[in-house]
């Protein structure tokens, strides 16, 4: 509980920070907000007050410290601690999710893929164990799993949401494209790839850019 | 051109509808936005205002005609007209992306990827060949291709988004976790699996629900 909360919409951007400064740290001790900004064209004030929220301010004139501010960011999102999950749904999305190896550096650690296909239990997927649906409850409460990855189709998707809950889950990160009935102090983050590609397509068949009527 | 522009945040919401009305449409002939709203636990007069800037009005007492109303989500989504696309970067992720099947769904066609890796250019990718960098232009401008897929780490983002526009590229999906520049006119959507994860790893962190600061 040593972790500040920072508001949602600076956390979504805390990330593409981290990466930068990561991509930088050889060549600059130190760095400010002003120079990051500049690296993304972003405004200036913005970007103070993220780094602020994570880091506190840095020193006039010398800015941060790079490999410290590094390590306060990594502190605030996570990396630093590992969080286990499960994967429930084995099939094309979920096999990219259990191989992208993007997760372990935001402390992200797939225990294990369950799936109702008996032809995909008992095999690896990148090295995860997928078992069968039966396994669920013991793995999730025997392993103290909080977060729970949704890639079933969106026929089963409240069914297995329903269970991850009973089970212990408290977070619930959502592939399936429909809206998840949870209840309260249950968080469920929604990833829709089918509403980028509708905000995506109209952008093409209107063919100007509709940040005019965004609301 | 005959699509009506349609605000992002409800375009984002119509896929959703979408897949609902699909899985209902045997049994109801006819739905009301009161009753979509009540299967998602939304707020009516949101659903309401949602179908009409789709679809127009629903009849009074009886509704909407299901059939009616899944042709012109579909028609407002892009998914009756085909969306050729290429995606850089056939790593984990651009492998994942060319695996899923949903997309054509939604009217997208991946017709090829690129990579800088000899040991990838050459081959399929789930039926879809992996070309050289040196032929993304050729396909670019033959094709009359205009929405483009990054999924190449981050340090490359950015100078293939470039080339990407100077090929004729006009709208960019990015899973590269960073901030791509972009002339006016170019639409970035940015799918930032980062993002997500820190925000299910502050709420578990936590132990309490994060909306209560969303700014």
């Amino acid at each position: 509980m040593d972790r500040k909360m920072i508001p949602i919409q600076t956390l979504r951007r805390l990330p593409v920070y981290l990466h930068y400064l990561k991509s930088i740290r050889q060549n600059c001790p130190n760095i400010s907000a002003t120079a990051v900004a500049d690296a993304f064209g972003l405004n200036d004030v913005q970007v103070r007050k993220d780094l602020g929220a994570a880091s506190g301010s840095g020193r006039p004139k010398t800015g941060y410290n790079t490999e410290e501010l590094i390590e306060q960011l990594e502190e605030c999102l996570g990396c630093r601690s590992v969080t286990k999950t499960v994967l429930v749904g084995a099939g094309n999305l979920g096999k990219a999710l259990l191989s992208y190896d993007g997760f372990s550096d935001y402390g992200l650690d797939v225990i294990a893929a369950f799936d109702t296909d008996s032809t995909l239990t008992g095999t690896l997927i990148s090295g995860k164990p997928v078992l069968p649906m039966e396994d669920l409850e013991v793995v999730c409460t025997e392993k103290k799993i909080h977060l729970g990855i949704i890639t079933v189709p969106v026929a089963a998707a409240q069914s297995v949401c329903d269970q991850l809950i009973s089970f212990g889950i408290r977070a619930i990160w959502n592939f399936a494209p429909t809206i998840l009935k949870v209840p309260k102090g249950v968080l469920v983050e929604n990833e829709n790839l089918a509403s980028s590609l509708a905000v995506l397509s109209q952008h093409l068949q209107a063919g100007r850019a509709p940040e005019a009527i965004e609301q």
